[in-house]
Formats: structure tokens, C-alpha cells, sequence
């Protein structure tokens, strides 16, 4: 059925027939990683979605797969080995080969697709930043999961969406709860955001013990199925951090109007509290397909494949103020905010090299956060109103990390 | 500032001069009991409201009290003794005398005021049903806090709306919480509404404690300061159930896409569960002016004077299932309204009977739920169609319940 949800959706889809194809296009970068593996499901269970170009990294196995359930016109891998080994599994398959592009030109051709009108952006770390940049330029909705996109370069790609009339909605729980809170709301009468946080596997633990902790525990965690960056980051916090600084960006509001609470069954995804004191909170079961399916069928809801949230057999829910001393990575991530320009950036760099130094076994988790204010420190920033500014503050602050890691190391 | 939201709030008001006014005016039934003193109070905090009429029963010296405060143009009050009563009270307070006017006509040119465009519904029990239905008739905006009148009357009240134009705004907290979490959303992805109940005093007591309920107990709430027919009603769940029925007619869902979950700490006012999963909740302090505001303001929000809600002070939210079997008046609601037509209005009504009669200790508690179960029983119901059919269905179950009290006291 055409409706005007699905006009809309179209908008910007130049091959859109009104007349004849109400099918929702999609790309996909990442596709063979966590959220996008899921995205696939959700496009299965919708029905009525194709995914037209996809770029998966190294995992060229499970990327053939999805291209043999799939179809798309179009998709990029890393580089000539990787495509070389795709086409093999392909044939193993008895599939047919799509048009197959490669590296950083590749995202974006897949990014941009023409026949897409909606790019999900679901690449870990810098590598999808420009890309999602080319799409949103191109007045793509964007189904956004690579947070770090917008903790480096948030001001940016606002002005670019801004600019183009791209929509980015959020997939992180979190934000995409915040922006169902926010339905038919007047952001003037919003008085804070209110992210919530799990606490992670050390929301009880001592100061001491966090010291201790071993990568084992550390990944851990209590509610989420994640990625290894990602769950280390919600073990200090930093995770939450670096959703204020996306909250900022995506919602618009400064680093006063955003709180933090730790609600450790991480059903209540987030919450608004209106200027009246009304506070709406969006609740949900901890399964990334429900903010996946709603950022793609946006503003209309669709029945989803997840089992339904019920409150009476979870019988409560609990709520406490973060710990700030024991977490400090979430009290850089505001003083990064407010600092501004390229302090973001710096943050999220340093933190990257930091985790992957705890992952293999060179620092404590206590010292990530040690590791990250000493950058920061030395960091003079700048104004984030360019790519080159940001890539450049991102670089420094890995080597500054590098340089740092290994001085300790030494002594 | 004159802006959308306050255009659309004047558009029904004769004497709207849009170039020059943007005060709020509204008319008050029932101005000196719990809702309309806190009216009141919030028409003093906004400050750009003004209340051009207003009626109260016999509390004369309150009412004179609030006539001097706000100095409406009309005043009505149930008959000639009151009138002479509030005159001399106004005398006293060497208050301007306004235009008075008596009894149940009273309430009509009180709740037809031309210059008000909001009409705040907040008398007890039937008298005010015929007032708030002429109010209606009249294209104003509808703040609700008179629940019977839905539930005696809900498709006629509802059709009246819709003929005219009027909006029904829920002052009652659940159906304000869930009017909250409906902005922006469509009704036909509306899974289904979610009543939050306290479960009242007797939340945790056995069937036998029940029963031998005293008077005292069944008035002290555990969150809400109410009316003692409210608070009874709370004690026993039929609150929740007149509510349900309520519901269905703001909001136009029937029974089985209305559930009801005990919330004993009454933070979470209620939620919505969409098709997609998604569950909106609003939450707040437990305090009516937030609902008697959003009520008056809506679309806009504005800041309220009351406390804001602090989840980390709470600490933790709960949450049950009803037990259907210590609290019968619950499925007896849901029964009525799946039968339909004038069984609300006979429940409503023998309900009443009931409730006074356990007040004055002539009844046992869980007897309330056996004395509405048989005159239901007794009722061969019709369509409630017109206002006739309806006031004879309530004085039917009203005289069957006295009778039928009378005979078991004779027993």
C-alpha cells in the first residue's frame, strides 16, 4: 500500500516510481559484523526491503553467504585478495557474482548507491566515517550504529545532514529510545536527556577490584551481546561517554542538558524529562533488531521478530547515579564535550588504542582512563569544522596513545 | 507570543480577538474540591490563564475565598441558600459580587461560558455529566477529571466530540500518561495501552484480610491523597477497572488491547506498547497539577511547580501482575465493557451504592464487588445512546443495590 510514510521514505530515491514500488532500498556497511548480520534478519522478517550494495571487511565466508541469500547489485570488500577470495566462495556457492568493488572508494560507492534511500552505517571505528559522510551529502536516511562517526566529527555531519535534508536515526539503543521519546515533542520544551547505563560487570565492584579485573571479565557483560571495543567500553563507562557526546549531536543539546543513570537491567533504554517534569521513557527487550527495524521503517512502526518486553515477569527495575571516581572515563567524555572542537576526537582515538592495549594484556583497565586524560591534557584543540582538522587531531592522538603506551612499557 | 499552539487552543472561543489576547481562559466545574483547588493553584503558576466561570457545590466559604483570588465573570452554586451564603461570604472578604447562577442550569452557562475555550471537568459523579456534555457540544476543549461521565456515557460523549471538534484531555493521571505517550505516534500501531494501578492498601493482604477491611484502611492510600469514593475504589481495584473502561473511550481501543499492571510506587502513570514492541512509558511525581497543566497547555509544555521525579532517590520501580481473584471489582469492569451498551453506567452506579454503603459500615469490603456482580446480574442492558437510556440504566442500579442492600440487612 502507498502511504504518505512511504512517499517520504522515497523521498530521495532518484530512481523512485511512484506509481508502482513501494519496496524500501537499503546499503549496508558492515555487514557481516553484529549489527549488521542483524540488519539482515530484520530485513528478512519485514518482507518488504532490499538490500541493493553491502561492504563487509575480511570475513569474505559469511559475506558470501549474505550475497547469495541477498542479491545485491553491488559490494565492496577490502582490497584484491579479499575480492578474489568472495568470487571463490561465490562459485561455491552457485551464486551469482554482483559487481564487486574495493577499499575506501568501495564503501563509498556502496554508501551512495543511487538505488539506496536509506544507508545503514555499521562500521566500527573510523573507517565508515567517510562514507556515511558522502551518503548523508547525498540526502540519504542513515541508520546510524557507528557511534564514533559522531563523537569525532558530530558538528560536521550535522551541518552536512542539515544541508542535504539527510535524516540520521540512531540505532544504539540508547538514542534511538531518546528519539522515540521524542515524537511528537518540541525540542524547546525538553529539559535533559537521560541516558541509561547498564553499570557494565563492574557496577559493584571496588576500585581496586576494576584494577584487577581481567580481560575475561571485562568482557562480561551483564545484558548486551556485543563487540569486544564496545563491551570494554561499557565496562569503564566510557561507552556511555561517548553516547553523551553522540547524544549531543544527533539531539542537539549541550553536555548540561544530558544525564547519565545507571539502571542495571537495561530495560528502560533511555528517557526525556520535559520542561513540566514529564519524564517519557522508551522500554524494550535488550535485542538490537527492535532499533534496527525502527530506524528503517521510521516514522511508521512495523510488528517486529523479537519476543515482547514483560514487566511483571522482570518484576523491577533499578536506578542509580553513576560513579564517577570509579568510572572515570564517563567525566572525560563530558570534559572532552565541553571542551569542544577536536577534544572529542582526541578522546575517541586515545581510547581505541587504550582498549586494544587492555585487550592484549599491556595495561590495566584502570589505566585506559589514566591513558586517555593524559592525551587530552597534552592536546590543544581546534576548531572539528573540517575532515582534515579531525583526521589530523585523530592521528595525533593514536601516536601520542602509542607513544605514551610504550614509554610505560619501557620504564 | 502568539504562536500555533495558542491559536489552535483560542480557535473555539467567540471572543478571541487574535491580534491582541493570548491569555487561556477556562471555566471550572467543581472548583473547590481536590481537582479544582489544584486548578487553581496551577492557573496561579502559569500566570497567562484567566478563569471566567466557575461552580462549586456547597463549600461556600472556600468558594468565596477562590471568587475573591480569581474573580470569575460567573459563579454557580446548587441552589438560593448557597447563593445568600456566598454573598455574605463575599461581603465579608469585601469581594466584587459576580454574576450567579443556580443549579443544574448553573452548571450548563458555567460550563458554556462563550470566553472560555477550555472547560475544567472536575465534579464528582453524574452531576456533572450534562454540563460537560453541553461543553462539548460547544467545540471546547475538554479537561477531564470527571471519570464517570466516560464511563456512564463514553460513546455519546465521544461521537458529541467528534461531531463538534472538541478535544477530551485526561486529567486523570493513567490517561494523561498515556495521552503523553501517544504524541507523534499512530493509533493503529498501538498494540495495546498499559493502566499502571498502585494495587492500593491492600496490595499484599489475603482475601480474608480483605474482607475484614475497616473503614480507616481502606482510606489510606498508599501514593495518592484522592476523595474517599476514589480511594475505596482504589482499595478494591474498581478505580483501575472505570479507568479501563475509560480508556476504551478516550482512546478508542477495546478491552483486549487494554491491560492493566500493578506499579505499586505509581511513577510510571502508564504506557503504551506498539506493534514494533517498543513500550512507552511516562513517568512523574505523583502530583494532579502535572496532568490539570498538560491538560490546559497542551500542545505546549511549560515548567510546573511541582518537585521533578528523581529515579535514583526511588531507587527502584516494581511491577505485577493484578490478582483478579483478591480483586474482583477489576474483572467486572472488563465484563461491563464487553457487554457493553448501558452495563458500564449500571456498574458504575451500583458501584456507587456500594461504596457509600461500605463508608458507612453497613457493608464488608468485598462485599462492594458481590452487591455490583448481582445487579449486573439483574441488568438486561441496551444500547447507551441517548442521555435518557443512560440516567435510566444508573437509577435502575441504583434503586436494584439499595434494595438489595436493605434486603440483606433485614436478613
Amino acid at each position: 500500500m502507498w502511504d504518505k510514510a512511504t512517499e517520504r521514505r522515497r523521498g530521495n530515491c532518484q530512481y523512485a516510481n511512484l506509481s508502482v514500488d513501494p519496496m524500501r532500498r537499503i546499503s549496508i556497511l558492515g555487514s557481516t559484523g553484529s549489527i549488521g548480520s542483524n540488519t539482515l534478519k530484520v530485513v528478512e522478517h519485514l518482507g518488504d526491503t532490499k538490500v541493493v550494495a553491502m561492504a563487509a571487511g575480511r570475513n569474505m565466508k559469511a559475506f558470501a553467504g549474505q550475497i547469495a541469500r541477498f542479491e545485491p547489485e553491488l559490494v565492496s570488500c577490502e582490497d584484491e585478495t579479499c575480492a578474489a577470495e568472495l568470487e571463490r566462495e561465490l562459485a561455491e556457492l552457485n551464486a551469482r557474482v554482483p559487481r564487486i568493488a574495493l577499499n575506501s572508494q568501495g564503501l563509498i560507492d556502496v554508501a551512495t548507491h543511487p538505488a539506496a534511500e536509506t544507508l545503514v552505517s555499521a562500521t566500527v571505528g573510523a573507517v565508515g566515517f567517510v562514507p556515511t559522510l558522502r551518503a548523508i551529502e547525498a540526502g540519504k536516511r542513515i541508520a546510524l550504529a557507528n557511534k564514533e562517526t559522531l563523537v569525532i566529527a558530530g558538528e560536521l555531519m550535522t551541518a552536512a545532514a542539515a544541508a542535504s535534508g539527510s535524516e540520521i536515526l540512531p540505532v544504539d539503543s540508547e538514542h534511538n529510545a531518546i528519539h522515540q521519546c521524542l515524537r511528537g515533542e518540541s525540542s524547546s520544551e525538553v529539559k535533559r536527556l537521560i541516558l541509561t547505563a547498564s553499570g557494565g560487570p563492574f557496577r559493584e565492584k571496588s576500585k581496586a577490584q576494576i584494577a584487577a579485573a581481567t580481560r575475561a571479565e571485562a568482557l562480561d557483560h551483564p545484558n548486551w551481546k556485543m563487540g569486544d571495543k564496545i563491551t570494554i567500553d561499557s565496562a569503564t563507562l566510557m561507552n556511555k561517554g561517548l553516547e553523551v557526546i553522540e547524544a549531543r549531536w544527533l539531539f542537539g543539546f549541550d553536555a548540561g542538558r544530558i544525564s547519565v543513570i545507571v539502571h542495571p537491567q537495561s530495560v528502560v533504554h533511555s528517557m526525556v524529562e520535559m520542561v513540566d517534569g514529564s519524564i517519557i521513557a522508551q522500554m524494550g527487550v535488550t535485542d538490537m533488531k527492535h532499533a534496527i527495524q525502527y530506524a528503517l521503517t521510521y516514522p511508521s512502526r512495523q510488528a517486529n521478530c523479537t519476543v515482547p518486553l514483560d514487566l511483571t515477569t522482570l518484576k523491577r527495575l533499578d536506578f542509580e547515579e553513576p560513579d564517577l571516581d570509579r568510572f572515570p572515563c564517563l567525566a572525560l567524555a563530558y570534559e572532552a564535550l565541553r571542551t569542544g572542537g577536536t577534544m572529542p576526537a582526541v578522546l575517541n582515538a586515545s581510547n581505541e588504542i587504550a582498549v586494544q592495549a587492555f585487550l592484549d594484556g599491556k595495561v590495566r583497565l584502570d589505566e585506559i582512563a589514566a591513558l586517555n586524560r593524559e592525551v587530552m591534557k597534552d592536546h590543544d584543540p581546534i576548531a572539528a569544522d573540517s575532515l582534515e582538522a579531525i583526521l589530523n587531531a585523530d592521528e595525533w592522538a593514536r601516536e601520542r596513545a602509542i607513544m605514551k603506551l610504550s614509554k610505560t612499557a619501557a620504564a
